[in-house]
């Protein structure tokens, strides 16, 4: 199936690709084999018409009248956002919130497979978190190649996620989730997604003065 | 100073002040008096332009030829986002990620203070992480109004999420800020902010696999 057309798709749209795909494999896990817009969309405060709207710029999906099987429909979402393949992920940096990642049981019915963690400290080299044995960050290059990995998580401190992410650009990494609290320098080269937490706790506080006011 | 003026402003818009916010507050740490927008915007990845539109929805605040002063933008982009006071915080759920988050280096420079954690495991509560003894969810409420906590970080398992953000709710929570896989109903009297992991992931692998098509 020749899913994708040639216009731009909106970012928002692929996050909520996202979401429905988790939805869809929740039902899936339930058994479920045919369901409705209004089932998928339900729990995520979306609306069927958006959920329409978003499937509509990669082709036609449901049946009136009948529904979405919903086996083709994470297969296709999949195929979309190109998570139809095992996706090999390191996390760079085991503090606390790189120590958690490892361990997010959000990952589960998602295809990353998190195979290694590095960092520069010797007191955590050689530790186990969940199954992995934390590597040495002077060998990165060497074991990211060995392990084919082309996207990490970044949890370093903010002084070192610059440098870091140069660093990960030059073994081959194309794609960093950056959960250092810094927007690191995005090169041509690389895609980078940034999580702030405290940025988004601003915009939660702005929303909620907005709110305030109404 | 009126700040704000009636105009709708991207959310995109409200992410970047917080960025800019970030930035001038590490300018302001290193006696930086006075700044150009490009100084602000370089290690964003933001044109200067766009960082003059953002500001230009809420009024005039440089001075051509001359920049910005970094001690006035910075209050009043606080103003704009309502985090000129301090605003006081409370983790649900203190497993890896929680814990993570109440140790978050990222709040540094930020108003934000966590003030209190809660968890339903009776090995959790009473232990301490950072300087927080983790309360009994079971007293969330008595504890949230006694704290005057209207912000909450949410990362209890997912299944678990809905049911104690209604809970939430009814005990005068505002907004929340959810780590839990799974989106949670938005409720009208609530702002929620979810940051799903793997959904980030995925975003990424999409963009990953465009570029590789470019």
């Amino acid at each position: 199936m020749n899913i994708e057309k040639k216009t731009e798709i909106p970012q928002e749209t692929i996050r909520r690709l996202s979401l429905y795909l988790r939805m869809l494999r929740r039902l899936n896990a339930q058994d479920v084999k045919v369901v409705s817009s209004d089932k998928i969309t339900k729990f995520l405060n979306i609306s069927s018409e958006q959920f329409r709207k978003d499937l509509s710029y990669f082709g036609e999906f449901g049946c009136r009248g009948v529904g979405y099987n919903v086996n083709f429909l994470i297969r296709a979402i999949e195929k979309i956002l190109g998570t139809d393949k095992i996706c090999r992920i390191a996390v760079i940096g085991v503090g606390k919130l790189g120590t958690a990642l490892i361990g997010y049981p959000g990952f589960t019915d998602f295809k990353f497979q998190i195979v290694a963690a590095f960092d520069n400290d010797p007191a955590k080299i050689g530790k186990k978190i969940e199954n992995l044995i934390v590597l040495d960050s002077a060998d990165v290059k060497k074991e990211l190649k060995r392990l084919a990995v082309k996207m990490v998580i970044l949890a370093v401190p903010a002084f070192a996620a610059n440098a870091v992410s140069e660093d990960l650009a030059k073994c081959g990494i194309k794609a960093i989730l950056n959960f250092s609290p810094i927007n690191i320098n995005m090169r041509r080269e690389l895609c980078v997604s940034n999580v702030d937490v405290a940025c988004e706790l601003e915009g939660l506080a702005y929303r909620l003065k907005k709110k305030m006011k109404e």
